[in-house]
């Protein structure tokens, strides 16, 4: 493995505005995976990094090279522990990251299977919970809008523990042309709806809708989807966090398709 | 309203440690509250606040000068802009914030009623997400073991958005002796359960206990667990938040109870 002891370095400079920029992240099409679980997960569901990156002491941690491993052939890089750490926001990590493509999707023209569409969200952990949730409930595809924050960040990564390798994900998608033309039920949830999700059939595909944190769904989307429904509460807060909103309806629906079988 | 200029004002001084210091916060049995949704849930919820503190420039908001009217007679000031500033998180605030003292419960000798129980859970986010889904599922009573983050820090509480004032959050408790004593079944999730969620009676009041973002409930209190119950998946990946989880399972005992009606 090359090691890379200056800061001044340009492959180090690279990587250290991938670690710190989002535009940088945007403008090179790449990312950082930091930490043993995410590269795994990786390397599981897609393959080989781009480029692997090491701190000397991840050296003699038998996880890191049995990655390292699974990686030869991989242009690979060691770094001091010091150089390392101002790349990575994991404290305590073990001190390994990928730099790896992030997908170029083309735009779908319909939405045809089972979907979640994102309105502006904007927590990189909401995001990061919301992947994590669709992957488990069997959902593949999901759309983020333009103002949703963007999905290949360190943070929303960290957040999604690998389910967005398994997942196509849409950004900067029409959201409105999208419902507009949907062949499936297009479903949001609103406090205001008298339908409950647990009289709603969802054994069957549909796209669930949601949005920003404080401000919800844009009235327009919301309007274009087909079926508004509530998640009833038994208790004097009305109003989910918008992750626990959507893991309610997607592992509600998980729970009609298994009792349909 | 008592106008405070100088940051050398005492008030101030202590304002501004409220504001950045969990220590201060904990000393003081204070912490404060930012924002016109949470002081107004306060209001409803609780009553008045210690102290009422405004910007100069909220002083025109007609949402401000509402809740100040409600709070005729509590010990209010008014700070220019950019000395608010320097207290609150909130980007784009309304510039209005309470001081609280946060509630002192007695340690509760056993686990009676419904509840939920939060071993060594590191993210404030994900406290507050918790706190809030399970106020709307009806639980009054959420206890968290030393480890687990101070439920009455800033960022708890605007995760949390009004849950705080509907529960009783016990800290520092001992989740070990609760559960050796407990008069209802506890229940944690593991993906290695066999009995799962759907197929578990949660129509009658139990314990649910969850744990460590990384790591999960420790293994001492899993044991103490009298039941582990997995949430079925669909898809590659196994493993919800833990807010997220807790959104399913609260959820799912919701939807049992209202199924029996």
């Amino acid at each position: 493995m090359k090691r890379i002891s200056s800061r001044d370095n340009a492959l180090y400079k690279e990587l250290k505005a991938l670690a710190t920029s989002s535009q940088a992240r945007r403008r090179a099409g790449r990312t950082l995976l930091d930490g043993v679980h995410l590269c795994e997960a990786y390397l599981d569901a897609v393959g080989l990094p781009a480029i692997c990156v090491a701190s000397d002491s991840a050296m003699v941690n038998p996880e890191v090279v049995a990655i390292l491993e699974r990686c030869a052939g991989t242009h690979s890089v060691v770094l001091p522990d010091a150089l390392y750490g101002a790349l990575s926001q994991v404290e305590h990590g073990v001190g390994l990251m990928f730099v790896i493509d992030t997908p170029q999707l083309d735009a779908p023209t319909e939405l045809s299977g089972a979907a979640v569409l994102l309105d502006n969200l904007q927590d990189p952990g909401n995001l990061g919970s919301i992947l994590r949730s669709a992957a488990a409930a069997g959902i593949r595809e999901v759309h983020c809008s333009a103002g949703t924050v963007f999905a290949w960040s360190p943070k929303v990564l960290r957040a999604g523990m690998g389910a967005h390798f398994t997942l196509q994900i849409h950004e900067h998608a029409d959201l409105a042309s999208l419902l507009k033309t949907a062949r499936l039920p297009v479903l949001a949830t609103s406090s205001h709806a008298s339908a409950s999700i647990y009289d709603t059939d969802l054994s069957q595909p549909v796209a669930w809708l949601f949005g920003h944190e404080g401000q919800g769904v844009s009235a327009e989307l919301l309007a274009l989807a087909g079926r508004h429904v509530a998640i009833p509460h038994l208790g004097p807060i009305e109003s989910l966090n918008v992750a626990a909103s959507a893991a309610v309806c997607l592992f509600e629906s998980v729970r009609q398709k298994l009792s349909r079988k």
